[in-house]
């Protein structure tokens, strides 16, 4: 069934019915139900939702515990994801209906000292409330059959054919940008332009780890540097083959180090310590290991992973003070509004290899093989057509 | 007496007995006693101590737990100073006889992949043992008069009327150089260059984390690049009144933030964090409050301090993500031999204020004195005459 981006007027200002997959209870597999997705309020936009890919934070959302303050059940998931426009609510000029466009989870408001600076992707006017991802009234758009409030996800919830997102979260497109890769721009990919914030050189030595599609993407953006050594980590031997692919020069399996810690095998490697490290997870132990494994005198660590667990990160202040920095980003340091254009740009340079992220293609229907997809470590993106 | 520079040639090759100041034990008194100090080995130089003066690491030296580390006694303190070439070892180039020189406790060998690159100011070749500060071959160079070892500090031990020191932690300085002037730039005021490392910029905020001699040289910097705000932390209000002289715009004492932490006062104070914070103590857990007291999005927090306790520095993760960065540091990030003698010059061209940190002067056999004023809290620097 061809994806259909034509919209219809009859429900502007109106609850629309439509289908969903919400995530009931922690880890188990998501239901497709209706739903009713509210009109867009103020500063707010209303997107039918085209394509929409699985991303590694949604598989850390679905399998929290329900206790742990982000969480919140029931829920639907999905941030990255490439929709068109229904329709908006008061104050919104900067789209209309029937345009493209690509949601993303960080705020870009603009006006505020941080949208403003160079130097900033973190919007300081909206940007306190991304763990949760509500509206910015606090109120959820989304109700199912029952009448039973469904929660937003990282302002986002793309798995649902219709969604409801505050204009800072939107990136107009190209109305000819290929739809199944626009939605890869969404987060992880992007994401992982966080080679930008480290600049890195050429001729230097760089460790990834994790080779999921921020890792990866990583790697390609150090390739096209002219690195001298892409070192990945990670436990899944299958990311070893793929890495290759996107630029990844040497492997180390995680799971193998027994004698020597991660950080002391690659500073084995590396004679002495990565000049970059970038921890691509978002475990507190691993960002540790980073860290460790960057060179003394320069060695910078960048921090790509959110860590959820609440678990504080732990250095030796006597180690740092031989000139290594740790540093985080968000977004790879990118600002939604003004970059991500960029880089859309430049996978039509084909500068930017987006299909070989892509490693699964499934029906709306079929979302949860997504999921199996990537728990089984099988999968970089899974595409999740919506089949209208 | 006046200070003399003029050196005999007859103890060249030879033991040569002389006054050091000695500590004995962990927190108690020196005691001047007469010691013997070995010729100079290969690549060492031997040197008639002019001028020193007491940094604030001597003291963490002086009270280190016997057990711990990088305790050892006796041993002979001191690391700030400026003296006379006495004699050279074998391979000794750089310097000769009768040349006025500083002692550096970083290394700086000139050859290595970091004393090559513009990245970097600690050497890798010789900068590892640096904490214990013995000669490159292990041995010192000083006996007491019953032949017992008496240890090195940082590879200077200044607190003697003759030390000997390796030719990588020396820096030749010009012979009409003010003497008293020449020991400060040997740790302290140039380890406040350290705004440079943080490219501190007009316009911007900093918060100092405490007021010494270190904290002040970075409050001097950054009003000469001028920045809005200089908020200077301290738990003695003394500091307060000489820190108005060096640039400080705010004060904050440490000891009556009782019901918000330091980092929630200057975060009110600074409309949501610093832009820049130095922690020039080398305390863990004010490493801790000083990068919590930078801004999100782009606040970078400058570790000078030098953790002497081994407390491990705890970050919430999740605080990194949004754009803060924290660095170590070494000696301010300059590298000795090439950027001290800039330093020296901005002291000729009346752009660093030296005399501004001296705020006592006493003879050698009081330099116990030095110590008292120090811990009163009454000292910036005082400065230490050798009246040979
Ligand atoms: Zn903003
Ligand atoms: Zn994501
Ligand atoms: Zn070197
Ligand atoms: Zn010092």
């Amino acid at each position: 069934m061809p994806i259909t981006r034509s919209i219809t007027r009859e429900y502007i200002g109106k609850p629309i019915r439509c289908k969903a997959a919400i995530c009931r209870k922690s880890g188990e597999p998501l239901v497709i139900e209706e739903i009713e997705v509210d009109p867009p309020k103020s500063w707010e936009v209303r997107i039918k939702i085209l394509y929409t890919s699985l991303c590694h934070s949604d598989l850390t959302f679905w399998k929290l515990d329900p206790s742990a303050p982000p969480a919140a059940f029931p829920r639907i998931l999905g941030h990255e994801a490439v929709g068109v426009v229904e329709s908006v609510g008061e104050h919104v000029e900067e789209v209309k209906e029937g345009e493209l466009v690509v949601p993303v989870f960080l705020p870009n408001c603009g006006e505020c000292k941080d949208c403003e600076s160079t130097k900033s992707n973190t919007c300081s006017k909206f940007g306190s409330k991304l763990f949760f991802g509500m509206p910015r009234d606090g109120t959820s758009r989304f109700r199912d059959m029952n009448g039973e409030v469904v929660h937003h996800l990282l302002c986002v919830s793309s798995f649902s054919e219709y969604t409801v997102v505050d204009v800072t979260h939107l990136v107009k497109i190209a109305q000819d940008f290929p739809l199944d890769k626009a939605c890869l721009l969404s987060c992880g990919v992007s994401t992982g332009a966080a080679w930008k914030v480290a600049d890195v050189e050429k001729g230097t030595t760089v460790a990834i780890f994790g080779l999921g599609a921020v890792g990866l993407a990583v790697a390609l953006g150090a390739k096209q540097r002219g690195v001298s050594m892409i070192i990945g980590i990670d436990l899944n031997e299958n990311k070893f083959e793929i890495g290759k692919q996107f630029g990844v020069t040497h492997f180390v399996n995680s799971t193998t180090c027994k004698e020597k810690s991660v950080s002391e095998v690659i500073k084995d490697m590396t004679n002495g310590g990565a000049d970059y490290c970038f921890e691509c997870i978002g475990l507190a132990s691993l960002m540790e290991e980073a860290f460790n494994s960057s060179r003394e005198g320069w060695g910078k660590t960048v921090i790509i992973g959110v860590e959820m667990h609440g678990s504080p990160l732990t250095l030796n202040p006597r180690t740092m003070l031989r000139g290594r920095t740790i540093t985080g980003s968000l977004f790879g340091g990118i600002k939604p509004k003004s970059d991500l254009p960029l880089l859309a740009q430049k996978y039509l340079d084909k500068e930017l290899n987006l299909d070989g992220f892509i490693t699964q293609e499934v029906d709306f229907k079929d979302i949860n093989k997504a999921f199996d997809y990537m728990v089984q470590g099988k999968s970089i993106r899974c595409i999740i057509r919506m089949d209208h």
